[in-house]
């Protein structure tokens, strides 16, 4: 693209490097900051400083925290028996969102891929298998992506866990609700008739 | 949605005030942002407020501008007799990107448009009748959207420049180069044949 003003390349280019912003997006979104008024754009680049400057991550679970330990660990409401085991801070987000789950969590920060280059030492599994360690907890339920680096994560973390008397499990696997059953891949429909639980236990309380 | 940091909020809020991103996208950026270094998460806030406070509008035709006279008005190699009068900055970039166009512009900064507030003394057309009251011009292309805004600007730009010894034309409407005529509106279809031109005038150079 041909810019008349250097200034307005450099912002251009930065906008362009998020993920899912191309050119076109990013000159829209950086004439759209232009119009503002200088508070406003002065306000939107510094949430962004004060965020990567300030955040922290909590010790016990790594998720995103404004403090040393994060609301959900501090909270005398949650099950600290009970730790859910999650990819990154969206997940816990999703989770918390459903008003389904009472336990705490435990950020993994990735998942296992060697065509990545990412190890288990490079996630926080040390440190889960520590906070098992330290006792208190009762079980642990892998919530993890159902692909490939899901499932060698799980299988990792499970070897790990499995000599420790703690109960491991992993979400239910199936069809959507709302989810009509002929378009469901082969997969899932196969395996949503293997593991096929009694009626009374799939309905919703 | 529910966050557990307060600054994690806040850099969602400000980045989901921006068009076309929602708080799920607003979230994805701001966690790529977090994993960045602190360097590039710098450069990014640091080249938005740059060019807030730097930038400039040039004085002559209202184009984005890092100096008081843009790079198109002070080439030598632009002829300054044709002035292509445009909405905004984006418009100066596409026909630019044409590689077809070797006069001047006039950025307006947006149309005449009641619903929205937007009267002609809103936009820099008093400055258009001035470059035009000065001499020097021999043509103006009214290069604007085909809208009813995009019209009725045309025409009180029209009314304002009809007593000037100046040609005024518009870009021209018909046809894209690729379109089926099967897929072609009515309106568009029904203009460009009225509209037909010569063959050997169809002929690009």
């Amino acid at each position: 693209m041909d810019f008349s003003s250097r200034l307005l390349e450099n912002a251009v280019n930065e906008f362009a490097k998020l993920p899912g912003i191309g050119q076109k997006t990013a000159l829209r979104l950086v004439l759209h900051l232009l119009k503002q008024n200088e508070q406003d754009v002065y306000q939107f680049s510094n949430a962004i400083t004060k965020l990567k400057n300030e955040i922290r991550f909590c010790r016990n679970c790594h998720n995103i925290s404004d403090t040393t330990v994060c609301e959900i660990c501090a909270s005398a409401k949650r099950d600290k028996t009970l730790i859910c085991i999650v990819e990154d801070v969206r997940d816990v987000m999703a989770i918390e969102n459903t008003g389904q789950y009472q336990g705490v969590y435990h950020v993994l920060g990735g998942l296992i891929s060697p065509m990545d280059g990412i190890g288990p030492a490079d996630l926080f599994i040390e440190s889960l298998v520590n906070r098992v360690k330290e006792g208190e907890i009762a079980e642990v339920i892998l919530a993890l992506s159902a692909t490939m680096e899901g499932d060698t994560t799980i299988f990792y973390i499970y070897k790990k866990l499995k000599d420790f008397p703690i109960k491991v499990s992993t979400i239910a696997r199936g069809i959507s609700f709302g989810g009509e059953l002929e378009y469901v891949d082969e997969v899932t429909l196969g395996r949503s008739i293997a593991t096929r639980v009694p009626y009374e236990n799939s309905l919703l309380k």
